[in-house]
C-alpha cells in the first residue's frame, strides 16, 4: 500500500497549524507510544504535562495555573463551557459568544445542550452593548476572542470582565486564545489572566506554538473549576479524569514541552516579529494591487482579491481559505516565509 | 531541558495501548504535521481516512460504512450517544448502559446531559431482564459491550438488538468494541454489524490494532446518522465537520492505515491467537498458585492475587491495574509476551 505524500507546507496559506519545531518533532517521535490519559502507567509524560501547563501559565500571566494538554482548541472550548454549565445552577443555561467566535462554540453548544447567544460585532470585535443585552441570570459563561480565526482581532477582554463581574448569574469569563496565545504576549493587547478577571483560557501549542498535533491547552485560574469535569476511572491506577478524551497522545504533550523549552520566550518573540512583518508587507502588497485589506492587528491578513482570483490561485496549487464575507485569508504561520509570499504574489500577478 | 525516558512497555500489564507496529510508527512520523480536520488543505491524509473507515467496515461486517477516525474510544462513545440524542425527539433522553460499560459513558452522559441508566450484570455480561426494565419511550440508545474493559466479556448483542427493535422510543443500538474489535473477528462471538442490527460501533485502531494514539474509530450503519453531528465550518475549504475535535492528528490516521494494511487479517489473527494462548496460560499459572481467576474469554485475565501482592509487584516495577472488585487485571496486548509473563510470575513467586 502506498500511503502517498503528506501535504508539504510550501503552498499552505490557510492552516492554523504549521511545520513543527525540530525539537518538537523529535520529542513527538520519542513519546509516540505513551498515553498521558493513564498517568499511573505512563509517569514520565504525565510529569511533562505539568511542565507544559506551568509554562502556559507563564505565557498567559497566571502564577499557579490549573489545566491540561487537550486534543486542541475545540476540546478546550467545549470543556470551558462544560465546567461553566456544571458549576451553574440553572436548568436553562446560555453562553454569550461573539459572532467572531470559532465554530467550535456552535459545536460545544450542541454537544452540551446550552443555548448559544451570538453577540454581533462592532467592527471586527464584539459589541459590548450587545453582550450586555444578551446576558441574563441564566448566562453561565461569556466568551472573549483573543485572535479571531478570520481576522486575528482581539475582543476588549477587560471590558468583558467588567460586564461579567456585574452579571446576575455569576458567569465565567472564557478567553479563546487558541491561535493568538503564542503571539499576544509580544503585543500591547490586554488578553490574559494578568490583564483581567479571566476564569478559563484556551491556548494551543499546536498552532503558533510549533508543537505537533494534538496539543491544545485548557487553563483555569482555579483548580476547583476543573473539578467540575472529574469522572471516576475505576480500572486505571489513577482515580479520576478531567479530560474530554480518555487515551491521549503522549506525542502531543512531549512535543509541546520541547517546543516551549526551545522557544519561550525569545524564539516565539522572533517568530511573532517575523510573522507580523510579513503580514504587514503582504497587506501593503495586496493594497498596492487594489485589494481591500483588513489591517493585520496580529499575523493574519484578510483581503478581498475576488472569488475568481481565489479559485485561480487554488487551481495553481495554493491552499487558501476564505472568510464568510468572501475575503481571502492568509495565516502567517511560521512556515509562511517572505519567499513563500513573493512566490504567491508572482502567481497572483500572472493569473490576473 | 531533559524530557526524560518514555515508559518502556516491558513491564506494562495494565494498558489498553501497545507498542505500535513498525509500519504504523513510520507512517505516523511521516504524517505528524498533517490535519485531517482540514481536509481541503490536507487532502492526502483525508483520503487515507476513507481507506481506514472502509477497512474497519471489513472488520466489523459492514459493506459501506460511514464513520471517521476519532481521538479514541471516549470520543466515539460520546459521539454515538450525541447522535442518538440529537436524532430522538425527547426533552428528557436516557441511555441504557451495562454496568460493565467503560467510564466514558459516564463522561458522555455528563457532557451531553442525558440520563445514564446502568443495567446490572448477570455474571459478567448485561442482564437482558434489567435492560428490558430500564428501556422506556425516552430511551435514545442502548449500549452493548463487546470486550469489557475489566474482564474482556461480550454482551449478547443479537439479544440486545431484539430488545431495541421492540423498544417504544426507536432507540439506537451502540456497540463498544473499542478494545475487542481487533480480536473478535477471530472468535465465535456475535458482536458486529453482520451479526445484529447494530447502528453504531466503536473500534479503536490504537488499542489491539497496533496504530499510534490518537486513532479511535466511530462507525455507523447509515451516513444519515452521522449527519446529526454536522457543524458548519465557515473558514475552512471544506463546509462541515462531524468530529468532536477540530484539528486532528494525521499521524493517528496514517498509522491506522499502515497498521491495517500490514496486519488485516492474518497479522491480527496471529496476534489474537498468541494473546489468547498467553491469557489461558497465565490464567492456569495463577490458578495453580491458588488465585481465583475469571476465565479469559478474550485476551484479558482478571485474578484475585490479593491487594498486598498487587502493591508488592507494583513496587517491583510492574504496571498492573485492578478491577473495581480488587482483582489484578492483565491485558494481553501485543507487547505482553510469554517471556514477560514468565518474568512477572518469577517476581510474584519471589515476593509472596
Amino acid at each position: 500500500m502506498e500511503l502517498g505524500i503528506p501535504q508539504s507546507f510550501s503552498r499552505v496559506l490557510s492552516s492554523m497549524c504549521t511545520e513543527p519545531h525540530p525539537a518538537a518533532r523529535e520529542a513527538a517521535e520519542r513519546f509516540i507510544a505513551t498515553n498521558p490519559g493513564d498517568p499511573g502507567t505512563y509517569e514520565t509524560v504525565a510529569d511533562l504535562e505539568s511542565t507544559v501547563v506551568d509554562r502556559l501559565g507563564d505565557i498567559t500571566g497566571l502564577a499557579d495555573p490549573a489545566g491540561y494538554v487537550a486534543s486542541g482548541g475545540t476540546e478546550a472550548n467545549i470543556q470551558a463551557l462544560r465546567l461553566a454549565r456544571n458549576r451553574a445552577d440553572t436548568p436553562d443555561p446560555n453562553v454569550v459568544v461573539p459572532a467572531s467566535g470559532h465554530f467550535s462554540f456552535t459545536k460545544a453548544a450542541d454537544v452540551l445542550g446550552v443555548e448559544l447567544r451570538v453577540a454581533p460585532l462592532d467592527g471586527y470585535t464584539v459589541s459590548l452593548e450587545a453582550v450586555t443585552e444578551l446576558i441574563d441570570e441564566d448566562t453561565v459563561a461569556v466568551v472573549g476572542v483573543a485572535g479571531s480565526t478570520e481576522y486575528g482581532r482581539v475582543d476588549p477582554i477587560p471590558a468583558l470582565a467588567d460586564l461579567v463581574a456585574d452579571a446576575p448569574g455569576d458567569p465565567l469569563l472564557h478567553v479563546d486564545a487558541a491561535w493568538g496565545g503564542f503571539v499576544l504576549p509580544f503585543t500591547d493587547h490586554a488578553w490574559g489572566f494578568a490583564d483581567a478577571a479571566v476564569d478559563t483560557l484556551t491556548i494551543d501549542p499546536h498552532k503558533m506554538g510549533q508543537a505537533v498535533v494534538p496539543a491544545g491547552g485548557l487553563l483555569a485560574r482555579e483548580e476547583s473549576l476543573l473539578a467540575e469535569l472529574a469522572v471516576d476511572t475505576p480500572y486505571l491506577e489513577s482515580t479520576s479524569q478531567i479530560t474530554l478524551t480518555g487515551t491521549r497522545s503522549g506525542a502531543g504533550v512531549a512535543s509541546a514541552a520541547a517546543a516551549l523549552d526551545a522557544l519561550w520566550p525569545e524564539g516565539y518573540r522572533e517568530q511573532y516579529e517575523t510573522s507580523q512583518a510579513n503580514a504587514e508587507w503582504l497587506a501593503a502588497e495586496l493594497r498596492s494591487r487594489g485589494a481591500d485589506v483588513v489591517s493585520p492587528t496580529l499575523p493574519l491578513v484578510a483581503a478581498d482579491i475576488g472569488t475568481e482570483t481565489i479559485d485561480a490561485v487554488r487551481e495553481a496549487g495554493w491552499r487558501l481559505s476564505r472568510t464568510e464575507q468572501g475575503e481571502a485569508r492568509f495565516v502567517m504561520q511560521p512556515h509562511v516565509t517572505r519567499e513563500t509570499l513573493r512566490a504567491f504574489l508572482a502567481d497572483l500577478d500572472n493569473l490576473r
